[in-house]
């Protein structure tokens, strides 16, 4: 299969799926669900990766020389914790890739867009891959695109909801619109949102709730994969419109009962 | 992947993937495009396997050790055309099975359910193995299964939309009721669609235009059968459920700023 | 307001909301619910008008000289039982106006398009009003129509779901290809339902559930009235179409600023 | 009827419609919609009120003792022009109501948070009362609320669309934490659409184009004021909720059969 990758940030990436760290019944379920996606790309919020005081170990299971590791701000409230919170990071695990989010509503967990563009415009000065975490509004991801970031991660639904592509017409939007990639992010809840928003034209997507929540994970992480993949070559392959009611038959109509 | 295989009359399917052969820009794309999608199990109209005159050789383009051919009565009108159809069809091909199509009306092309249960009855009574192409309709599902179907077919969306699960909520009626295989056929117009379809727990899914009109059809049917697999893996993974509104963090909250 | 009036087998309403006579919180209730909404066509279970035993006396509460009555044949699993429970009907209510239900499956209480079919056909020939419940299944309205019955009422959505219009694309084709009025029935669960089925075409709509249930009916009952009425002019209206996803202003664009 | 007035910086509205001047065919076509229409906010840009040169005397339509104006900032592409906008328009219509809408993007109008934000917090502070045009984001609605906005505009699709509330699981979101009032703005494309953002809970919507280019603009008038009240109406009464998909009969099963 030829599909062209997915490059961020001058960095190559086979697999088109991002996976999360988050709500997994192990570690060791966790990195065989991970390694089941084929992701390359593992985000984790700070707390998992405590310095003082004992860690779960979350590093053990995510080998460097395989996963691009992005520690994500999750927990921050405003553009300054995040900022601190990114420096953490950085010295924690000796990257400088970082996912940016900023919820201070801790219900829904939606992101900030001010504190989101204040935040990523400060952390490209100090030299981060700064991916953020928005909600699907495709002027916020034009301006973060204008101060730097390295691809934009709009939301498709509220996070943990499993509900899908609801941003649908607005992530079509940011997708014709974006230059850098865009890689949607949250809401996802079944293969079939993954391989639509592949679809569509999205570079990338990130999973977690529907893997590590799912009876089997392992074997629902080898299903995302693949709709990925299918999605993604479908893309390719120019999927065909989908048109308004009159119907058309897929074969042509038998005269042999006419004749 | 250890996936259970389908099996319908006791033949067994080691594809839920069905296509069918109309619309393809030549017999060798058609080959091609069927053989990526790893289908075993191939619809045609009659008329594409007309016995006098010059037939478009879609035979030969279809092994028999490799497909399981599936003549449809596609054209007929009422159930005693298709009958007429199906004996023609079983001498023509030397096969059993019978994808059973009725309707009446040219413009929308959707299937009589008065005429497909009277045609069923009989054909069931005179040997076919017949899968018959139906609305979304519940009961008419259960009456043709009580008459002896080897399946059941329903429409997603009137055919060649692509508009995918318009009748979803039927289908999970169907699905939960039904005692023989469910395949969820027209209107599926993109893996998602198949992908979506496998993992509420249908049997199979059949696909044509989707393929047959996408820019690139041997890709687009790889992208099909990988969709269809994801979606079953899922399916027997434990698909995570859809959950309202209230978001909950798929990382534990970072109390480092706090601490 | 100038609408058209709905007229079904040459007798005039003035109002296009049916309503039914079920799950209210008492016949008072009921009657200030149904007056609210201003229906004149009020459909009712035969066991509601038991003529033996204590009845509910229901009927006290709707007058004939302003309520045309349809009694349902809800609870009947085939078309000799309907044909029997029409005639019981008849002969009780002294109306030839039927409500035309068939439902063998007591979980999901969808309807017989097989037996409905027959029943009509029947009833038709002895002289009925026939509007039968049907799924939405454009080729059996068809078939109904070339019956007689005076209209149909196919559904938007399992009856009590409140899911709105589940099957809204086959709805389309059904009022496309009426000669009859077309009645949509069940799951209509709230006033925007109501109106959009109105702004499609349909010449009147059935509910029930929404009415009954609501914590105010009688509010409720003006809510649906306004609506049907809402959606019925705008159909009139030449209700604007949906585009796809380029913005246009509503506004020209202020010049001021450039100037 | 005994509904609750909107009331938005202490001043009562009768009518929960606003409506825009855009794209009306003639001027007494508009007065004669908006008069249908019943509302009682009329928003319009500043270039229709142009101070020097021929206006089109838009004005002129729109009596004073009747409807609140409602400038708006169309066309401006960030805070500065919007607050020097608001000024001008401030002077010219004596009046201290401002619809900001900042959208830098002129081919899909949607938006910018962060201007929006800005312009708001400094248009509060000059004594405006603001209603910013917003994408359906929860957490710029806390923000702008907090800055001290009189209401809350998000939207429910791309403006000019008619596709209805795309945003619904957004919009249900805000309705819930806001302590301003909110008011669906753009996409609205039928009175089914409106009806349904006030079951939601919406406090008001604003409807433009489709409005203005429907085939009888009054007569939509008509039919949007009431699907707004029926949707209003039904809010207060309670509307009952969507149930999964299991049946359940309005009417009690009909015994006579079986006794």
């Amino acid at each position: 299969m030829n599909t062209k990758s997915l490059i961020i940030a001058d960095q190559i990436f086979n697999s088109r799926l991002f996976v999360g760290t988050g709500k997994y019944a192990s570690g060791t379920v966790m990195r065989e669900s991970i390694e089941a996606s084929g992701s390359e790309m593992v985000t984790m919020a700070m707390k998992r990766v405590q310095l003082n005081g004992p860690d779960d170990g979350i590093i053990n299971y995510l080998p460097r020389d395989r996963y691009q590791l992005l520690p994500n701000t999750s927990g921050v409230r405003d553009a300054k914790e995040a900022v601190f919170a990114a420096h953490l990071a950085r010295e924690a695990l000796q990257t400088n890739w970082l996912k940016l989010e900023i919820h201070p509503d801790p219900k829904y967990l939606l992101p900030d867009p001010v504190e989101t563009l204040a935040a990523a415009e400060e952390l490209v000065k100090a030299g981060f891959i700064v991916l953020p975490y928005v909600h699907a509004d495709p002027v916020l991801c034009k301006r973060l695109e204008e101060v730097g970031v390295a691809a934009v991660m709009p939301l498709g639904a509220p996070i943990g909801t499993n509900l899908g592509l609801e941003t649908r017409r607005f992530l079509e939007i940011i997708i014709d619109q974006a230059n850098v990639p865009v890689v949607v992010d949250a809401g996802l809840g079944a293969p079939s949102h993954a391989a639509e928003a592949m679809e569509m034209g999205a570079d990338a997507v990130l999973v977690n709730t529907a893997l590590a929540t799912a009876a089997d994970p392992v074997k629902m992480g080898l299903a995302f994969k693949m709709a990925v993949e299918a999605g993604r070559i479908a893309f390719e392959s120019g999927k065909a419109v989908s048109r308004q009611i009159e119907a058309e038959a897929s074969s042509p109509l038998t005269a042999f009962l006419d004749s």
